[in-house]
């Protein structure tokens, strides 16, 4: 029997050695280590104490005990999309106030089984899902059995908590805008049909056009797989038509930002040529060099909510469902202008 | 006692459990669980048993025993730096390539101490710092003690292992490349003088630009601590000067954005009045919207060697430090250009 067998967990130091040899309360150990208030200096003294007699490197065994291990899984579906180190980044400061960490994990769609997976097996506490298709088996299979789960910015079949925004209603407006604005050859670059942001996005665009006479045409449709790459190829073949759009609407910034980027290729002016509507309001949206016209998702009150429904479910496994829908914002910037009426 | 409680561990389901139940041997549970190599629909199968039997989450009891979690913490400055999430992406995918998983922190400068205090009280196997000052003690520390740690893109004072980019010669060559078209009023964007990389540039471009008889001008020699919001002002400032410069050198690209940006937002032509040189070439330096001129660093290569030093001393941890320095390239896009002999 080594010292690192769990059987032998009673000989590893407690916080009441590390108070005993700092000349403090276990009290004051615990809220050094555990972000409570102390001083700076008595903080950091404490920790290197801790580290000295190999405390800290025993949180596992005792959250072992406890059942709990601190770690929140978060499932994102690519970290190099702005969008998700803005999330990401609020999501690990909410966690971070109560003393839980983050273990993040980048799943291209249609493998968040594996990446939950991972997760598990790291003994997390609770996933949140910032990605997720919406008849997804791991999801069902994981609520059933009754483990901790959260929905941001997406929703599936499965009956769990959830935080969206209100896609339906920002893809309207987006639709309102380039109807006022005189255009009627309009596209869409949509992200993945699978996902509830996208089909809510794809429902809430369509539908508002088609109040207004509009139709989309199947061949200015096009789904892009929340891309750049996608984006890119489908913007540049769209311009590359006879009769190209006069307006494109991207389920995200990211596709946007392709948009804008492919139409500078193509010396197309923007919005002189083309107009381009964003989702999300990433940060870069309102860099000069973009200035771009986009639908904002209030990303810090999500990951508050996310966090907390989180905290909620892992406190109360049997309470029901909650859900919250945030309500979007236009923020229209210097992508959109009036149609040339007879298109470039 | 409970069945959570780790001295009834032998009492928990175990591979053997899983592998009778599944009709299959140990080995094929071993691998359809680590990733090796099994059928898709046998990985399934094994998983969802693994799953329902409840055996996937005592990995943490199983490393315990073994005295290995499996998690490799990444400690980054800022994950809103599109620099960070292409490493992470590249360090995760090599990390997944070796079963082991990656456990992020976001650190701002000055607190790495703290983040990799938590990442010790997750039991991380080993420790990436992306950001360290160069006299960080916490590594230090963590050095003394045996601790397998690497520092990608970094070196500190403590004698451990590093992989980084030539930073010197890629300041040099920045450096001629504005003296070959006739720039002579040129400023820096710095980083964090207590960085190694930002260090490193500054000493190469000043040096270079010496022996081509120019001296940097304290006034155009201005620290931004890599971040954008503080490159953007710097460079509005610079901008409003009677004289401003002809040319800017940013320490990394997020701070060639801002400044860009800014020139964008004073009116100023890029390059016809500005020319501008980042540094990292990270995926948006090649967008149309910024055709910005840069310093490449070889993301992918320094990720890899990262990760199988950090395999390595984990391995054998008396193995003297080793160090690796990539060279890095300049990739001349259209924000540099000649000098304007006047200036604007």
């Amino acid at each position: 029997v080594t010292g690192t067998n769990p059987r032998a967990s009673r000989k590893l130091p407690t916080s009441v050695d590390v108070a005993r040899q700092a000349g403090v309360s276990q009290a004051t150990v615990s809220r050094a280590l555990n972000g409570g208030s102390v001083s700076a200096e008595t903080r950091k003294r404490i920790i290197d104490l801790a580290a000295k007699l190999g405390y800290s490197r025993n949180a596992v065994a005792r959250g072992l005990v406890m059942n709990r291990s601190g770690l929140i899984g978060v499932i994102v579906a690519d970290i190099t999309n702005p969008f998700y180190p803005e999330l990401l980044e609020a999501i690990g400061a909410r966690l971070d106030s109560i003393d839980h960490h983050m273990l993040v994990q980048n799943a291209a769609a249609g493998t968040e089984a594996e990446a939950a997976e991972l997760l598990l097996q790291q003994r997390v506490d609770g996933i949140i899902f910032t990605t997720a298709l919406r008849n997804s088996d791991s999801i069902q299979a994981l609520v059933k059995r009754g483990f901790p789960v959260v929905l941001s910015n997406r929703v599936t079949d499965a009956p769990c908590d959830s935080v969206q925004g209100d896609n339906v209603a920002g893809a309207s407006a987006a639709a309102d805008l380039l109807v006022s604005l005189g255009h009627t050859r309009i596209a869409t670059l949509k992200g993945s049909v699978d996902t509830s942001t996208s089909s809510q996005r794809s429902k809430g665009f369509a539908e508002r056009l088609s109040q207004h006479g509009l139709a989309l045409q199947p061949r200015f449709d096009l789904t892009c797989t929340f891309s750049y790459e996608a984006a890119y190829e489908a913007t540049a073949t769209l311009l590359a038509r006879r009769w190209p759009p006069t307006a494109i609407f991207c389920h995200n910034d990211l596709m946007a930002f392709a948009a804008i980027n492919a139409a500078r290729g193509a010396n197309f002016d923007v919005p002189g040529d083309l107009s381009i509507i964003g989702y999300d309001n990433v940060r870069q949206a309102a860099w000069e060099s973009f200035n771009l016209t986009t639908v904002s998702q209030p990303v810090a009150e999500m990951a508050e909510s996310a966090v907390r429904f989180l905290g909620e479910r892992i406190a109360d496994p049997e309470r029901p469902p909650q859900g919250v829908v945030f309500p979007c914002e236009l923020v229209v910037r210097g992508t959109t202008g009036p149609s040339r009426r007879g298109g470039r």
